[in-house]
């Protein structure tokens, strides 16, 4: 059983989609990535801030799946990171209306003693210096250290982003976001250049196209599951990083093999997420379910012809 | 080695990419289809329509590929099928410059004999009542009738292509103008829909991020290889069905099975395609080429869960 090490936000969402919408829900990357990776057997915490408003049910949540909270700061008379947005009838684009850092304006992260030598951290998209201190602060280099960002942080501090991606193993990051960062349309020629910049292994997230893993001159390739009804893709990226993670530590394998697995088990818990909103299709998801869906995940891929 | 009809346009095709243009080149789906199924032991004919301006060396380049061509008319004093277009940056999008239908305006395919109890027929985008003219000429019930279309004919003569549709087997169709055809945003969805309208197969091209295959419950899926540069993606779609009609022509299996392999040999012939302007890949492409790429389609899907 590895530990895994998780940064990232811990939020309230509202969510507004073509199938109905939501009032303040619990949200945020870690959250995600927490519950996606209690689906294995690991030792996690994650490391985040909130306001005194959030409420304690939802810690609860993360802490009976076995999720450390001793890294998760709650400020006093303060408020929670707050997001509202709303998709689009094709649910592939979203509009936000109203984001509220709040507290996360503050957050400077503080690794718990006891998870400073994890085997695995997963930094959530966040301000790339404040992932950044996260690594300073590990007293043994981590057997992998995945990093996800976003556009945002190229437009914004494309500096401190440069600076900690020479510091990771595993970018997670979308094909447009991976355009952006290279100037490379094609996304082999842009995954070639990343691997220069730092990350030894990048994965290229193309939502409902899946999701695609380079290392070297390999490229492995995970579909999103076909889905009868996608309802909130909110959390999905997320998700799917908490599987990838949680599976590296939990097996220790950090090999392109070990990782493809990760992919494929990512995508599996990714398309669970999406069934419901926010964190319901997640909170109780049963280890059974999970394997009858990689299953599906076989069959969807694999084919036996005979080759030359 | 079974028999392959294919039914589609012979044309001049004028193309600008971001990467150059072209004069008139040979283009026109059954030529696409020609070419990717004579990668595989199949005896194929096409049912085509052409002017004088047609050169003799296309259809000389035809003929060397073993492809039977009495079914080609060639119109005294009439002219070829003309195509001029212009992709977008980023290849996914295109715009029509200029279409003249010509000798295609008057097309009244007619069924060499000697192709009357062919094992595969594949008719390539054409209206819809002429799609069915040549299934009524067919003196056996092909073992398997493959029809490809497109959204201006659901625009134009939905009625007719309705009625086509409840004589074939396999329908192969982009991911909109399968949305187009039942209404449904999910694919799922919409392939459950067009299964009740008469194909028991549905291919669903999603272009640069694979196809579908689904059939009753279960779903397949193929990915386009992820290439360095796409260069020209014209007649894609066609060397995908090309490849698919040939490899279920060459083998005789129309199972699920047999059709998930067909879809694979589809995918890997059309990633070549794209890699040259119009036919130019596919001229010359040999089979020692075809197989390391199947290779690399193996290794891009294969991974090795232990399931529970």
């Amino acid at each position: 059983m590895g530990k895994l090490l998780i940064v990232g936000t811990v939020a309230f969402d509202e969510i507004e989609t073509p199938f109905g919408k939501t009032d303040r829900i619990l949200g945020g990357a870690a959250t995600f990535i927490g519950l996606a990776a209690s689906q294995f057997d690991v030792d996690s915490a994650i490391v985040s801030i909130v306001g005194e408003d959030m409420d304690q049910e939802h810690l609860d949540l993360l802490a009976s799946k076995g999720i450390d909270l001793s890294g998760l700061e709650i400020v006093k008379g303060g408020k929670t990171f707050y997001w509202k947005g709303k998709y689009h009838n094709d649910l592939n684009s979203r509009d936000t209306l109203v984001t509220e850092l709040n507290t996360l304006a503050d957050f400077n992260p503080i690794v718990p003693n006891n998870f400073k030598d994890a085997d695995v951290v997963m930094l959530g998209n966040l301000h790339p210096s404040v992932q950044m201190s996260v690594i300073d602060q590990m007293e043994k280099r981590p057997k992998l250290i995945i990093l996800d960002t976003m556009n945002f942080w190229m437009d914004n501090a494309l500096p401190e982003l440069t600076d900690v991606i020479k510091h990771i193993d595993v970018i997670t990051i979308n094909d447009e976001e991976a355009r952006q960062l290279t100037g490379e349309y094609s996304l082999v020629k842009a995954a070639e250049k990343i691997q220069t910049m730092g990350p030894k292994f990048v994965v290229i997230k193309k939502g409902e196209h899946g999701a695609l893993l380079f290392h070297e001159d390999n490229v492995f390739f995970a579909p999103a599951l076909p889905l009868e009804e996608v309802f909130d893709p909110t959390g999905a990226g997320d998700t799917f990083a908490g599987g990838f993670a949680g599976y590296v530590a939990a097996t220790g394998n950090t090999s392109f093999n070990g990782l493809k697995n990760a992919v494929i088990h990512g995508s599996n818990l990714a398309s669970f997420s999406v069934e419901r909103f926010g964190t319901e299709r997640m909170e109780n998801l049963e280890r059974h379910e999970v394997n009858k869906r990689l299953h599906q995940f076989k069959t969807l891929t694999q084919f036996d012809i005979e080759l030359k």
